[in-house]
């Protein structure tokens, strides 16, 4: 495996990749081709086969890629490999929502603990985990070797989260709050603000459909 | 504005650019230059300057881009500043998580129905809106005039759900549910799989403090 920085457009890819490559181990395919991932995962063959080639030069042409070594590179890679714990903050219906979410446990990264700010959510318990107050977020961070925070709080609350979270000892963010967060260079922060997707996906839709006026003022010459 | 298609990858990071200038705009903030948007977005401002260019030549040296405009154009583009319904297949925790999302209210997007085949969940209001049997789907898609879905089932009824909501006339789908659907071409689907962005996330993570025992076996010679 190359030991070169690997760019984030790559680092955000590769959990795509692995995704698709774990459902073609269920189903017990062993090689797949560039081609075949491009058209599954809506990308230029090109691009999948330069993004691979960072795991070393083992695609073969006319075979393809070896299923179950690209799972376990990709997964080293992503440090899918090693126990990763997670807390959450933020009890409500998203909170809820992402801890029932058992993806986590299949790769070893496991939401420990959920807190929240609001006392009658304290004690409640999801998935097996009691939230806890704010004011448990440090020794609990440490207790468990807390590594990741997920923030599922209101935007107007997500800064004051993410500054406890950061002073706690956490070292990256995945936040859902509508909002940019601030942090220092060393902690890595994602945004997964689904309205993004929603934004970007209303791009594509047909345009012939519109039934707004024709209003097009367009003056030739 | 040119006319020429825009990249998948480009459309994907104008609802990130138009999140950022509406913050600066809320903050009467009337020019920004693409090192600022490069810095706060984590990408490099060329990258920006390139993408920015699709809506024409305005930025100026020195002084930088024109925030309303750039929201106007952006939202043009992304046909923000038409009205579009969505409709919400599964009201479980996560879509009564998103159907909570005030975001989609400014900017003209709209859950106008939830569906649930779960028959106890019909009825059950969420947002002023009353759950609705799978059954009536057909019906309320072409009476809302609805073109986007959003499926937040379980993963095993992902895809029939899909099929069902192509078939009352869908054009986009936003998947929340951790597998890859199927459909013809002309329906765009985006996945919105947060498990991907925690798994990049933990790329970042500082191999330093590993507590693994070290056993690179690596023989130099």
């Amino acid at each position: 495996m190359k030991s070169e920085k690997i760019s984030e457009a790559v680092v955000r890819r590769l959990p795509v990749y692995l995704r698709y490559l774990n459902e073609l181990q269920k189903r017990e395919v062993s090689t797949v081709s560039s081609q075949e991932l491009g058209q599954k995962l809506d990308l230029n063959p090109a691009q999948i086969r330069k993004d691979l080639a960072y795991f070393g030069d083992f695609g073969r042409k006319g075979i393809g890629y070896d299923v179950s070594y690209l799972i376990e590179k990709i997964r080293q890679i992503l440090k899918l490999d090693q126990k990763i714990n997670v807390a959450l903050v933020g009890a409500g219906n998203l909170g809820h929502a992402l801890s029932n979410y058992n993806a986590f446990l299949k790769d070893n990264m496991k939401i420990v603990a959920i807190f929240d700010s609001y006392s009658p959510k304290v004690g409640m318990k999801i998935n097996n985990l009691v939230v806890q107050p704010m004011e448990e977020l440090e020794k609990t961070v440490h207790e468990h070797g807390i590594r990741i925070g997920i923030i599922t709080v209101p935007d107007f609350e997500a800064q004051n989260v993410a500054n406890q979270l950061i002073a706690s000892g956490i070292e990256a963010i995945l936040n859902f709050a509508p909002t940019i967060l601030k942090a220092p260079a060393h902690i890595r922060i994602h945004t997964a603000d689904f309205t993004t997707d929603l934004q970007s996906l209303a791009y594509y839709l047909d345009n012939g459909k519109e039934d707004a006026a024709h209003d097009n003022n367009e003056v030739d010459g």
